[in-house]
């Protein structure tokens, strides 16, 4: 017989090379279960969640910069934003709401290639043309292509972290051409976002012509799944999303889901608390770092290494190698280019990758 | 100074009466905390919670119904629903999985306008017409008026528990229009499903034409938060949602969201382990009974109330007493034709409508 639901045991994190998800951090995890039942949802009914949701954008705002241009206002920064159910329905929304600002027939979304696969989603769910445009040789989109694509379009979309390879678009280009075109640039950078500001890339709200960012808390901000954010330049944009709420004892609603997740919003104000900046930072160093000596250690065996922007290392391997691997317990994946592929999360350790590079040497 | 978010705490459910959401069941909740990092939307990687997500959909397909009309075929169920974030994605995804179906350049979904507004926003992010029809003088839709809309639409809905009244719509009579029509029926039970079963309405997949169910085991089903359902008679209703996935080591993604909780997946499981069958009819009986002494003690007091056919009763009461009671800290709301709304949930005791009535009667 199988054991119960109350008895089995989720996976370790141990072993697990593929994730964009992570052990949530201590605090985040105790505020996760104590909000278990309140629903941001329904605001009016569940007083401290809202608050606490309030906070969440806040910080959210503060590490993409967007705090800054406002002028530090952080009493409006709530129309600026909320938690999402993830990075999927963040970007999901930002196409939804440059739907609906462009009012055009047929509206075209402009998008790299190596854009998440939530873009093609989006298109689908919403009913609007996702334009490809090819990356360089590099993983970083053409700028050139861009430009070529970019003059009807109702948004254009950054790649701030790759799913596939951890690059980062030129976002500075991009939003010197999307504001030439008067047309919406969106970032997304839903596991970049907690590196980039210790990165020195130029990414966020600090880049006129940014208009949405997506940032997800439960990556590498160590906040509980779900907590994804959608952060807007302009209030205009989530008001596009409002839906009237009848029944509710407040008057509209932008997410794309109704009940939400106590867990997500009251982990995301936890994890915040404890990591901005100086948690972040650390490690985000310790990450780069790891990545860095991981990809050497590759290449230190023959293997062909995409060299680490962030801390992701795509690596040339034989795919019985590869299953060898899975085999033994690691949880790895492939590129669309059949590259595997190390996402270096806050779980990921020196021990851990060495016990890895130790399995990879016994098979090949 | 504000305390931290590690330090505050939710709004116990003691004067909550406006809410669908609830206390979860003891066992829904440690399996939750122990799941919280765990990503259902990676089967490849999260082995374990993609298997209680098989679970979970089984105990829904057979509080549907579903389970019966496939024989008793339970591997094969995972093709048949999956744990979604809620009801309203289970319903954008219905409309959906029929707009890709129906193949139509302007899909018509045809709905009572007691469907909760979760099918408005689905008619914004889609695309798609939704084409009203007027409710009786007892809350439920004018058969008649379905049938004269019915023709060209994609998809008919019918409401198994409305959120205003937790009024049932005849779902034979629609289920026998829709199949005269050849238009799929779907029914929305986010918070009823878990109190059909016991209450002698004809709601699942039973009846022949009811193509697709809402089902949300966060609401009454007393698993936590982010746990909704959505069940399809047929497989090429969710292989309709398809979307490609690169990078992850699975095929396609039929859930509008990306990553997704665990917890809500692992209580689902859990909770319905412990309540389905008998924990569910108990809560059933024990929930009717007081709804029908509290619509009594009302009538008593000469308020005008809805007679309650599902645990939720609706009344009139001057908007000054409404307010009165929500600055006692009652959390209760309203119907748009500005009756109060008291949904009894499980955490709803006698205790506490009595206290409620004390206030009341203090206020009136």
């Amino acid at each position: 017989m199988q054991p119960s639901a109350a008895e089995r045991r989720p996976r370790s994190f141990d072993r697990v090379l593929s994730s964009m998800c992570t052990e949530p951090h201590p605090a985040a995890r105790r505020a996760a279960e104590r909000f278990l039942a309140s629903n941001p949802g329904d605001p009016a009914t569940y007083g401290t969640i809202a608050e606490l949701e309030r906070e969440a954008v806040a910080a959210l705002a503060e590490i993409t910069g967007l705090a800054h241009t406002l002028g530090g206002d952080a009493a409006d920064v709530s129309s600026h934003g909320y938690v999402t159910a993830g990075g999927t329905e963040s970007n999901i929304q930002a196409v939804r709401s440059a739907r609906e600002r462009a009012d055009v027939v047929d509206p075209v979304v402009v998008a790299p290639d190596s854009a998440h696969f939530s873009f093609h989603k989006a298109a689908s769910v919403l009913g609007v043309e996702l334009r490809t445009v090819p990356t360089d040789g590099d993983g970083r989109v053409d700028v050139d292509a861009v430009a070529a694509a970019i003059d009807d379009a109702a948004l254009v979309v950054a790649v701030a972290g790759s799913t596939e390879y951890g690059r980062v678009d030129p976002i500075p280009a991009l939003a010197d051409l999307a504001v030439d075109a008067d047309v919406p640039l969106h970032v997304d950078a839903a596991w970049g976002g907690f590196h980039l500001p210790f990165s020195g890339h130029d990414w966020g709200f600090a880049v006129d012509g940014v208009e949405t960012v997506t940032i997800d808390p439960h990556k590498v901000g160590r906040a509980a799944v779900p907590a994804g954010g959608l952060l807007a330049r302009d209030p205009a944009t989530l008001d596009a999303l409002a839906v009237d709420t009848p029944y509710l004892e407040t008057a509209s609603q932008a997410s794309l889901t109704g009940t939400r997740s106590g867990a997500g919003v009251a982990s995301a104000v936890a994890a915040t608390d404890a990591l901005w900046p100086d948690g972040y930072r650390r490690e985000h160093e310790r990450a780069m770092e790891l990545a860095t000596w991981f990809a050497d250690e590759l290449r230190g065996r023959g293997l062909g290494v995409v060299d680490p922007e962030l801390p992701l290392v795509a690596f040339d391997l034989p795919r019985a190698t590869f299953e060898g691997l899975r085999e033994r317990g690691w949880r790895l994946s492939r590129t669309g280019a059949d590259e595997a592929r190390v996402v270096v999360m806050p779980h990921v350790t020196r021990e851990s990758l060495s016990a890895f590079l130790d399995d990879l040497d016994e098979l090949r």
